[in-house]
């Protein structure tokens, strides 16, 4: 697959390719302030739960090295500003509360300002090639699924676009066909935003994997026709007993999985995990703006005045789901057990 | 509510609201040509299966007019060229065919052709007012399934546009407001031509009846919080056994609406039931132009060369069906024997 890295650090700036603005034009801005990558996340220019996670970390590294703090407890301060700033931008993906939290024991952990500002910028090259790494690796235990003469349907978008890495889900399907296994993708086109028209159709196309594009509420139509082999899709956020939140829209093919007996698979890496919360009735759900219904590019498709609501996620409840593939390996039921072993 | 008949029979001619141009334009169009009558037909200018099936019988009304056959056999013979033409627009709309064969019936038993060219315009009349007859009392069986403050998910649109009546699920939902119910309606935008977006925002306005619309990926989150007290869809063609075909999408809602434990109701005048089919397997499937998945409102959202299906209906077993909602009164299991009985 041609190189389409979302991000890159440039020593002292972020250079993010702008994903609102694909397939149309490849766009890439270049960040020097920590608000502007706030923006960016908040405004999907740069998404994807693990992608989010990295922006979030090059974020807090361009912050901290503008920051003139002398003393620890000023830096720390500043510090808190700029994280603040990152942890309101998406709720619901975990991976950006963890790399906050990493960020921020490693500045606790440190003493002089000077060496903290390098330590943070490390840190976040170090989530950078993690990430990449982790998808990667969940690549390879999740290829291992995907038998030859696959079809696949996929939501969203959760390639390299989507991970600053490898892919999840659609790491997955690349590894497969990378493997020589003759596959073929259903990709939704996941309205509101289109991640899958605009994103996924993308990176498939580069991939030479043939695929097809549909309306989201076609997946029940070509499952119970049988022509879908198995469902696989990302992560934003996963709870101790295997709960998933992911993109509006993947319950539904959960429950359509099941009702047709097919598997239906969640990839992510480690770092989406998060055992604090016992369920996913705990996992805040971010709400956007109701225009991304109303609206589709920019363009009215409603009668003015129209009320929309716009959940940007769902969450698939862990029976739904056959296994989670990890970095770590291809994870079973019981989740509540074999989760903790590996987050 | 505000008149917004989607047709109307001038004497010579066919008004039609052209529906591909709402919410944003009111445009009418008038029509002196069967041809053009099809091709509006085919663009989904006027749709819906009740409402395809009047157009059909005015488009055959318009195209005798204009024959100059003098014998009866010349006569038949241009009408089953007006009649393959209309066939040809929209394969899975049953109304259509019983349109046709209605029509054609009409002048087998006719002699003297002035006489069967004003008893075939006579009877195109007799269809309209027949099936807005229908609705209405559909739409007052209906009514008694919705109880005061029940919140209502309905896909695509169902109403006067669908019809050139009262509506089917939106005319059921129409009458338990006028009733004084206080009701509330969750309206899918319904990929790829948006109807629910469109034409059923538009029509809840001029209702005022209080709406939200979501996307198509929206419903399963609603359904799973307890948000939705029922969901009513419209029908394209029922088979003996209660197989119904609608608009794509809907067989997924039956199948949330299963998991969840609400009724699912399809409401359709008997005019759609096809006693000849045995099953849905045996309904055809109407497949539109890719164009309208790769692009929305005439623009791109995908990359150059996207493949796309576009499958403009789904079939929902009759298993997932509560209640079929009729001018003869609601209906429930055995499908088998009881649509028998009213068809």
């Amino acid at each position: 697959m041609a190189n389409s890295q979302p991000i890159e650090w440039l020593g002292n700036k972020v250079k993010l390719l702008d994903q609102t603005r694909l397939p149309q034009e490849e766009v890439y801005l270049e960040l020097t302030d920590y608000h502007d990558v706030a923006s960016a996340i908040k405004e999907m220019k740069i998404r994807g739960a693990p992608a989010i996670g990295v922006a979030a970390a090059y974020g807090i590294a361009l912050g901290v090295l503008k920051t003139s703090a002398k003393s620890k407890d000023e830096f720390l301060i500043k510090l808190k500003g700029i994280t603040q700033a990152m942890a309101a931008t998406r709720p619901t993906a975990q991976n950006l509360f963890r790399v906050i939290n990493r960020m921020k024991q490693i500045a606790e952990a440190g003493e002089d300002v000077d060496e903290i500002r390098k330590a943070l910028v490390s840190e976040a090259i170090k989530i950078h090639s993690e990430e990449a790494e982790a998808t990667k690796k969940l690549a390879q235990f999740g290829a291992e699924l995907i038998q030859n003469g696959f079809t696949i349907l996929t939501h969203c978008n959760t390639g390299a676009l989507a991970t600053a890495g490898y892919g999840t889900a659609l790491g997955v399907i690349k590894q497969a066909k990378e493997q020589g296994k003759n596959i073929r993708v259903f990709a939704t086109e996941t309205r509101p935003r289109l991640q899958g028209a605009r994103l996924t159709a993308w990176e498939l196309k580069r991939a030479s994997i043939p695929f097809t594009l549909i309306t989201d509420s076609m997946a029940g139509y070509f499952i119970s026709r049988g022509k879908i082999s198995c469902v696989i899709i990302g992560a934003d956020r996963i709870t101790s007993n295997g709960d998933t939140a992911n993109k509006i829209g993947s319950y539904t093919l959960a429950v359509l999985a099941m009702e047709h007996g097919i598997p239906f698979y969640v990839a992510a890496p480690t770092t989406t995990i998060d055992l604090s919360l016992a369920s996913g009735d705990d996992i805040p759900i971010e709400e956007r703006s109701p225009q991304e219904v109303t609206h589709i590019q920019g363009v009215s498709i409603a009668p003015e005045g129209t009320q929309a609501l716009n959940p940007a996620f769902d969450v698939t409840p862990h029976y739904y789901i056959s296994a989670i593939i990890t970095e770590k390996g291809i994870i079973k039921e019981p989740y509540i057990e074999r989760l903790k072993k590996i987050a």
